[in-house]
Order: structure tokens, then sequence, then C-alpha cells
């Protein structure tokens, strides 16, 4: 039996997994990711750790199957390649498939982190193995990706821009140039906009009203927590992040039904509230059919989303698994 | 060379067509279709047609790879079967698949009807054989068919119900239970509501508010024919109709970045000026990949959409294509 390696590349750590052909985690480690100089100690340094553990292990490359990496910023998965992931510190176009299959030996495949995390909890978290799935990463920003069949959605390459999808006719101003984008709202950067906007009109008591009058930091954490003391203004923040991850969760059940929807990303740590929330909203935006067929779920895998996902790509990307510039 | 039959069954004819395996129509014929008693005769009416016409052609059962056919109501593209299909008479499930191989000898394979007509705009149509494109047809109502990477999307049963994409958070009341429904507003009784609707508060010139203050038969027709003679009440609907049918192109191309969104049904024989319209508010609402990657285009095939699309389904369908109680 050959072995997996999985890699998420993010903006402050490198996490690496290798995984039986099973998607079962053997072993797990991490690195900082060095993102000084452009980041162009990244790929080097992860061939290093890469070649590190395998000596570490008593492994060699015969021993894989082939690594798997999700990465941020605009991914080619047909040349492997990266471009426009500022939080590496990458500008230029970086050959990422070809620089780790020299150092490593082993062949190597890409894709974008958030549909690399949606993979993953098809494999091995809420999706269940079921065929048809939709992930939405709910942190700073919202991504996602789409899954048909067993298989990423690409589209011309932008497919899963789920940030994007437009919630609001006249919403806020988004930084792809848009308006009312769901990244606006739904974010956590999102729910602290609603709650600041909201409090300039709200009369009656409220901490959150006091906590952003008063020039104190407001976070997605204070808001949510807020609401759970039941706190007013906040209730109406959340209330509202609600109708909007609802009301975009319809629209994609109602467009591609399928077996679930499932929220990840740090602000899901909010819990089977958030899971309630959005339902509430689903049902009232989803086709009849959808309603009762598609399931909105909490992801499962954690950080191990990544990893597993990423790991997942060898088995399901269809692009060619051989080495860059060798004939097999 | 095996040959196709494509069956295009609706409420008011049945179309027909003999194809060869690459898509080209060889023969085409109709009838009407017969509604009455439940639309029991359907059926039979079917098999005698097509059994008419291989004698009449010298084909046999043996001649052809098998017979495909678009339906509408709830098709169980694995079953073969078809419930609800109420402008058909039909109420309770039908076994189409058993009773058509019965009666002809040849293989079958069915699903519902716009996903049939996305099919054939994808094979012989505007998308011109690209991997993903969504069709959206407008008629008396809205529906849709969503491709990807060739293969039509069913999810659990209801993917493509564009129709039913929410567009207004708190639009009109729709027939399937929800508010704002794409349907409500973008379909031929659609634009005659915005039409009316606005009229109501309309002060100034305008033909179109003068035929509906006088009680005339407003339609779909009448409101753009209107609007192309600078009326300024229908330029007003046909504008909101474009604003609603480019937000849920919008959102369709930020979730799935298709090659292509073909718009076709009865309404868009408006044409040209409509795809003008659509894409003016595309453009507003998607993301900037998508707007440049993701083409608005007019269908081609007209009424031979659906033979066509039907006809393909034999090559395409995953589903077994042995005769039903058959071992093959």
């Amino acid at each position: 039996m050959k072995k997996l390696i999985g890699i998420d590349l993010g903006g402050t750590t490198v996490k690496f997994a290798i995984l039986t052909e099973e998607g079962e985690i053997q072993q797990k480690w991490s690195m900082e990711t060095d993102v000084q100089n452009k980041g162009e100690n990244i790929i080097p340094d992860i061939i290093h750790s890469i070649n590190h553990r395998l000596n570490l292990y008593r492994l060699s490359a015969d021993d894989f199957l082939g690594i798997g990496m999700g990465s941020p910023g605009a991914v080619d998965i047909e040349k492997g390649t990266v471009s426009g992931a500022f939080n590496l510190g990458w500008k230029t176009l970086q050959p990422v498939k070809e620089k780790i299959e020299a150092g490593t030996g082993i062949p190597f495949c890409i894709d974008n982190d958030a549909n690399v995390a949606a993979l993953g909890e098809r494999w091995k978290g809420a999706g269940d193995g079921c065929a048809n799935l939709v992930f939405i990463t709910l942190g700073t920003g919202v991504g996602g990706g789409v899954i048909v069949e067993g298989h990423l959605v690409h589209g011309k390459g932008a497919a899963g821009e789920i940030g994007h999808m437009i919630v609001d006719h006249d919403g806020y101003q988004c930084t792809c140039g848009n308006r009312g984008c769901l990244e606006t709202v739904a974010s956590g950067t999102g729910v602290v906009r609603l709650a600041r906007d909201l409090s300039e009109e709200f009369a009656g008591e409220s901490k959150l009203k006091w906590l952003i009058d008063d020039g104190q930091e407001v976070t997605a954490k204070i808001v949510f927590d807020q609401a759970k003391q039941d706190d007013k203004l906040a209730l109406m923040a959340v209330n509202k992040f609600y109708f909007y991850l609802g009301f975009a969760c319809g629209n994609i059940g109602n467009l591609l039904n399928p077996d679930a929807i499932v929220i990840g990303g740090g602000v899901s740590a909010v819990g089977e509230t958030l899971l309630k929330g959005i339902e509430e909203y689903f049902h009232a935006f989803s086709y009849p059919h959808v309603r009762t067929s598609t399931k909105i779920k909490l992801a499962q895998l954690g950080n191990d989303a990544g990893v597993i996902g990423a790991a997942s790509l060898i088995k399901t990307q269809k692009t060619k698994r051989t080495l860059a510039g060798k004939a097999k």
C-alpha cells in the first residue's frame, strides 16, 4: 500500500500530513510560513521539511503515490503554478509543482485552499463521502468549493467564489469592486460591520453598543458571545448574518440541490446556534424539494480538512500525475 | 452507424426526430398531445407513431442505439418514470421507460425537459460543445438545466430549479410557496406583472399604461414591443426584468463560472436587445474573472433543442441502457 502526503499552505503555517490511501492520518507536523523576501524560502522549506521527515520515518519517494497541496491565490491546476498569493508574499507566478517534484521526486498536484478543504470534508468529514457537496468557509473572508459527482467544479477557473455571490442588490462595497457580496456581511469582519451599522440607529440597553461607542476593539467572537447573552444589538447583527448566509445557501441549493452544504472556517466555531440560524433562512429561501433533501452541516475536520483534502487530490484530480518533465 | 431517436414531450405537441450519432436530424415529425382521460393515450400514441415511422422508413429496432425523451413533471431518471406532469394530465406515476421499451424494443432513457434542452444547446447549439453550461428557459415559467463537465447535474433530484432562485428578499409570492423567485418576475407572466405594478405609480405618457388601464389583455410580447417603441413604462418593466435575470446570472456565474449561460424559451425571441439587457446587470453582479470568462448567449436551436438534447441522453446518461426486464 502506497501513502499520500497532504500539505495545507497558509499565510501563518504550513501543515503537513502523511496519510494512508484511505485518508487516515499517520503523521502530522507543521512549520511557520516564512513570508519574508517575497516568500522565496517557502518552497525550499517545504521540500526540506518533507525530505527530513521521510528520512526520519525511513520512507522514500517510492513509498508515496503523490503529494497534494492546497494553496491560497490563483492556482493553475494543470500547470501546477500559483500567482497572486499576497498573504504568502507571492506576487509573481510560482512554479510550485515543478520545484516540489524536482526536490522530492514525488508526483505533485495542487488546488485552491477552499476547494481542497471541500474535498477533505467530503471524504472524511461532514460530507460522509456524498456525491455532491458545497463547502463554505467563514473566516476573515468567505471562500468556497463546489463538488459535483465527487469532483471539484472549476468552470473557467473561478467556480466556487461563494464569498462573491451577491446577497444584497444594494449592499456594502466589496474589495472585488462589486456591492453586496456575501463576504461583506457573512465573514468575521462582516458581522462586526453589521453590528457597527445597526448600532448607529439602535436605541436600548446593549453591552455591545456600549463597547462600540466606547471605541473598544470589537471582534466577531465578541458579537457572537454577546448574542449568546441575549444582547439585543448583537442578536440583530447575528440575525442579519444568518439571513444573508441562509439566502446564499438557499440559492446554492436551488441551483445544485447538493447532498450537503457544509459550513467551516473560524466563524463556524460558534457551533449549533450558527447551524440553526442559517437553517431558518435556508428553509425560507429554498425550493420545497431542496429544503428537505439538501442538509446544512457544520464542518467536522477543523484544521485537518486542508491536509486530508489535499491528499485526496492525488486520487481525484484528473490531470496527469507524472513527474513534470518526465515521460512515464 | 446506428441512429438515435429524440422525443420532446410537451403539453400541446409531441416532437420526434431521427438523428445520426453525431446529432444531425434526418427526419422530424410531430403529433398533438392527447391530454384527455388523464393522458392515458399519450404513451400508446408515441409507441404507435414511432413504429409507424420506422415502418415507413424501412428501419427496425436494431438500427437504433436508443430513444431519449424530455418530459415535464418530476422525472426519475433511474427508473424511467414521470409523476406530477399536470399539463399532460398525468397525476400518478407513469412507467414511461417500461412501456416504450416494451412497445418498440428499443432502449429508452428520459430526463426533465429543461435539462434535455440544456443538453441540446450544449451539443449542437449556443454551447458549441463546451464542458460547462447553464441553460435558462424563459417561457410562461422559468426552467433551467446545469451541465458540469458534459453531464447534467441532478443533485438530490431538483438541481437546476433556476426559476426558484430567489432574486428579491421580499418579492412576489410564487406558486412554490416562497417569495421573490426568479420565475415571478423573469417569465412571460412576470414581465407583465412588473408592468402592471409599475403602472399604478406611473405618471406620464405611455401606451402600455393606457392598455393596462383600459383593461385590455397585455402579454409579454406587448410589453417588449412597447419597450422597443421607447414607451417609458414598458422600458421600466423590461429594465427590472433584465435586472433580476442579470442578478440570477451573476450568482450562477459566481458559483459555477461556466463557459456560457444560455437563454432560451419563448421570451428569448426578443433577441439581441434581451441579451444586452441581461449582460448589463450580469456584469454588475459577477466577480471580475467571471465577468470576462462566462458568456451570456441566446439559444440557437429553437424548437429543435428538445429532440436533439433528448437524443443526446442516449450517449451521455450514466444509467444502464439495457431494455427494462431484459438481461443483455
